[in-house]
């Protein structure tokens, strides 16, 4: 295992702290239990937004901390669930009684922790409500997954959850949105290598030198079959095909178009596979009207890629522009 | 070689094309001679900032195109330098009567052909200036340079400049200024893995199991020495070091702290290789001012980091702080 870390055991830890050192003016990090939380004063009256799940998949969660967007995140280990105390301290920590907004990746932990997490915060007088993320049409189970896997489209949900809500929307309203966006968010990735997990030490599984893994999950998980690496024209069809086919994406409907680099894959290679996941939608008919192209939702060192495709709707576009100050998402501030 | 493009011969024509469409507000391609500009009507009267090299660095140069940083970019093939042709055509292109600023990193190839250029466009009645950037304290000579090689400083005279030119400084003034920053920017980078170009097919070099190159250059070139892998603060404190032992660097100096990944490094990774750098420049009493963490300047695929610490003074600050809108970097708009 080669990684620039010191201990596996504090690795997450040594990483926000350097985080927050780095964009104090942005972030604040608790330490037991562990949350990040923005460094302005909680808006009163406005509903947070809380997002988390393990760590190794940065920018995502705390880097979308900040004006516009997540009012909190919660990272666990590395590729581990955050716990309900963790996540039901920083929604104490957040909650500008206008209620709290959890935004969840659909894996099991993460599923039940939240949970648990936002029963202790009803008990305590909070309101919360929760958006389920689970746009992946890999597999609709996995190792680590009852139904879809959530991926790309929660940072889609983050950001225009996060424009609503710094506009004052009422708390039912704002998850609403991010239910329909999740609705109509599609993803779908592709693995050329497998990562290390830091405390397991050694690669989550193999690939052979001419192979991909086509489906693949954030952690790893396995996706929908093995198969000879193509080249990125055709890799950008085998993503978008099944994304297309998934929802009722018809002609003329304006979408966001999302390729996210799984952490190990150069920018480079993300704009070839862009410009061909394009192309591919628009010969469909569909008006790419935004687009998003970097590594935002990774799996450590992976190297590979994922396509996501939001059918937009006029009031998503709005979010989606507003302006937004994060470590990893910043315009118009 | 596993990687997500077509033909070698086509993935830096393809990668541009794909970034002028998920950037079109921004970024035009110009596609023989190639290089990259502003969407936007140039300027008048203002200072035209251009730079280019070898591609594989990505973001560097073109996604440092756009309002308050570079008005063109020139790239070549993957680490090959682009062509005195290329570089005089942009010259041309985005001169706006007020001269043209080149941004050169001091590899022998890019010298020439930037010179070469400078003379074309010089005859053409275009003033050009030059900012050579040779901040990499590694090594005084190397596979491609004489003297020392320029990496990560290059983003800062890039931004720094950019402010300057944008709020109507003029060639002298901007040029001086960026020989200024240059002058008072230091850096030092080590790989964990190599990277592999893709008309070779295969690793650039070879490091065991166990080993990391210290001093390793932007495209794979020996560093000081090959050593045991160490954990992430004894990695710190090693490019740390040589950079405050290279210049002045004062207690009570304001600093701006740039950590960079290779390309293959997780996010992750690099804060904690930033909290402890920064940690170290405290510890020497400078004042951590302004930071910069992510991967800016990049090797292809190639695991690693890079540090490089910025002697600040009121107009540094000024125009590091002024509003930029590129595609890798953005604030204030």
């Amino acid at each position: 295992m080669k990684k620039l870390i010191n201990a596996p055991d504090d690795l997450v830890d040594e990483a926000l702290e350097g985080m927050a050192l780095a964009h104090a003016e942005l972030l604040r990090v608790n330490a037991a239990p562990r949350f990040v939380t923005r460094a302005e004063a909680k808006g009163k009256g406005k509903v947070a937004l809380l997002s988390g799940g393990g760590s190794g998949h940065e920018p995502l969660h705390a880097g979308f901390v900040g004006r516009g967007m997540l009012d909190a995140a919660c990272p666990g280990a590395v590729f581990t669930s955050p716990t309900p105390d963790q996540i039901f301290e920083a929604t104490r920590a957040v909650d500008g009684d206008a209620g709290v907004l959890h935004i969840i990746k659909n894996y099991t932990g993460d599923v039940m922790n939240f949970e648990m997490a936002a029963e202790l915060a009803r008990e305590a007088g909070i309101p919360v409500e929760g958006v389920l993320v689970n746009d992946d049409v890999a597999v609709e189970d996995s190792l680590y997954t009852a139904g879809r896997r959530g991926v790309g489209t929660t940072v889609l949900v983050e950001k225009i959850c996060g424009g609503a809500a710094e506009a004052g929307r009422p708390l039912e309203e704002v998850a609403a949105l991010g239910r329909r966006v999740n609705a109509r968010g599609r993803s779908m990735g592709v693995a050329l290598s497998a990562c290390t997990v830091p405390h397991a030490g050694k690669p989550s599984f193999e690939l052979g030198p001419g192979e991909m893994e086509v489906g693949i999950g954030i952690h790893g998980e396995p996706g929908r079959r093995r198969a000879k690496l193509e080249p990125a024209d055709r890799v950008a069809e085998i993503l978008m095909q099944p994304i297309l086919d998934d929802l009722p994406f018809e002609p003329g409907d304006d979408v966001l178009l999302f390729v996210n680099g799984m952490g190990g894959t150069p920018l480079l290679e993300l704009y070839v596979v862009y410009r061909k996941a394009r192309a591919i939608a628009q010969g469909r008919g569909l008006n790419v009207a935004r687009s998003l192209v970097g590594s935002y939702v990774t799996s450590l060192e992976m190297a590979g890629a994922s396509a996501t495709l939001l059918k937009l709707d006029d009031e998503m576009l709005r979010w989606w522009d507003a302006p937004v100050h994060t470590p990893a998402l910043r315009w118009g501030t």
